[in-house]
């Protein structure tokens, strides 16, 4: 028979909150904890059926078999090494979407073992709460870092879990990771706030410049809609590789300018060209 | 009773063909005919019932009743002027993504009057007849410009037409239409071709890189699926706006930079916050 195990999700947000909803009816889970700083957050939480009821850190920690960190990264670096320490034989694993600095921050932890570090490949722009998605998961893939610094039994409940939810997994190196991810989501989210920043400038001029926005221009923006308190942590971990990254973006786009200001046309069709091979990543749809 | 007009659509491609789908069954439309350089195009067109007939630009001026240009924007001002040497009473329009060297190409053309400018305000990344989408116009905006310099009853036929098509209208003048879209719609297009080509030449040397890519990059990229052969002639005639809003865009790149080097999130919070009013021109979802 499978133990239904308890489980405490930390940070009742997006992905936290989306965690709640897509357990809830699981074989897996047993009773669903929450924990948030925001008492707002608790209240609905519990109102939405996220969980069944909130505690503090220390409680929380004590009456379950599993715990989920889904806060900032900036709080979970805080806070992992402080439930490592309350943890003895249970199982605590975290959805922030940097790894080298939370890995970094229990590396010596006597109870590293119980850790696992995840980064679930799925979200929305919005927060809170309000924005959890039963079923955000599914099909998505889950990457977990440095498995090899995890007991086999803590990964084993982890994958598990990851099953139950429908997550394919992947492994990785976490510096790996960290540069695969700004190159695939950090740098698409600074393009998307400088995309807005750009044309909100326009209109303290220009106060009709949104009539003409359509949907092209709502796909190119909707990552500025994110959360600042999530995302200004994340490139604070992921400095070095985000600053390579849009690096490189502005030397492509500084190349155009260049082509532009020539008006070599062929030249700029021709990296068009080239760019329409993400159609070889982007294969699910036409 | 309303008299069913024939019509001729020149350039078969994603904005022709949907308006072919679209116009199939309205009670304002008679036969439809195709005119396309590329033959492929007009066969796939006729069997998917976006035309019913092809034939040559002379012919199909002379068989029809309203003209609908549209070819990539190069083109339009090359066949516009020939074609109003041709019309007597019959109505032209096109649906070009810029206006003013469109309007400039038959600016003293003593038929100046047949000719309707108008830029409807959808489309979608793909291109070619396949991509044609019956309804595409619905509920968006189609923008007329310099209407003054349009017939009267020029201007009354494509009003019914777009009324018919369920669109709303806008207008305004040709080079404030320019610079608005430079700004909701171009630059979105060289964003989204810079992006493809950052993570496409990082693909290199790490074969792996789109391994992790989710929805939030797949959106900020896909208009670098667009057409080359569309896109080029685009912002060749857009050449200067374009220019000013990628210096724009790339100057608070810049910023974000210098933020990051300087590791100040608070300030780079700030700006992220500020991008988030975004979120009141994107309502249409949360």
């Amino acid at each position: 028979m499978i133990r239904r195990r308890k489980i405490a999700i930390v940070g009742l947000g997006l992905i936290g909150g989306s965690l709640g909803k897509s357990l809830g009816n699981l074989h897996y889970t047993g009773k669903i904890i929450g924990v948030d700083a925001n008492q707002n957050h608790c209240d609905k939480a519990i109102e939405l059926g996220i969980v069944e009821e909130c505690m503090n850190l220390e409680d929380a920690v004590n009456a379950v078999d599993v715990i989920v960190l889904a806060t900032p990264v900036n709080s979970i670096v805080k806070i992992l090494p402080i439930i490592l320490d309350k943890v003895e034989d249970q199982v605590v694993f975290d959805v922030g979407s940097t790894k080298k600095e939370i890995i970094d921050s229990v590396a010596s932890h006597p109870k590293r073992g119980r850790f696992v570090a995840c980064h679930p490949m799925s979200g929305t722009e919005f927060s809170g709460p309000e924005a959890a998605i039963e079923g955000l998961f599914k099909d998505s893939y889950n990457v977990i870092c440095n498995s090899d610094d995890s007991d086999l039994d803590a990964l084993t409940i982890v994958k598990s879990l990851c099953e139950d939810l429908g997550m394919k997994l992947l492994y990785q190196d976490a510096e790996a990771h960290d540069t695969h991810v700004a190159y695939v989501s950090h740098i698409s989210h600074i393009s998307a706030f400088a995309l807005a920043l750009t044309v909100l400038n326009k209109e303290q001029s220009e106060q009709q410049i949104f009539q003409l926005a359509s949907g092209g221009f709502e796909s190119s923006v909707r990552l500025a809609k994110s959360n600042p308190q999530t995302w200004a942590p994340i490139f604070a971990q992921n400095r070095d590789a985000v600053l390579d990254v849009l690096d490189e973006h502005i030397t492509v786009l500084s190349q155009f300018r260049t082509l532009i200001i020539k008006k070599d046309w062929e030249v700029f069709g021709e990296m068009m060209g080239k760019a329409n091979e993400i159609k070889r990543i982007l294969n699910n749809d036409n």
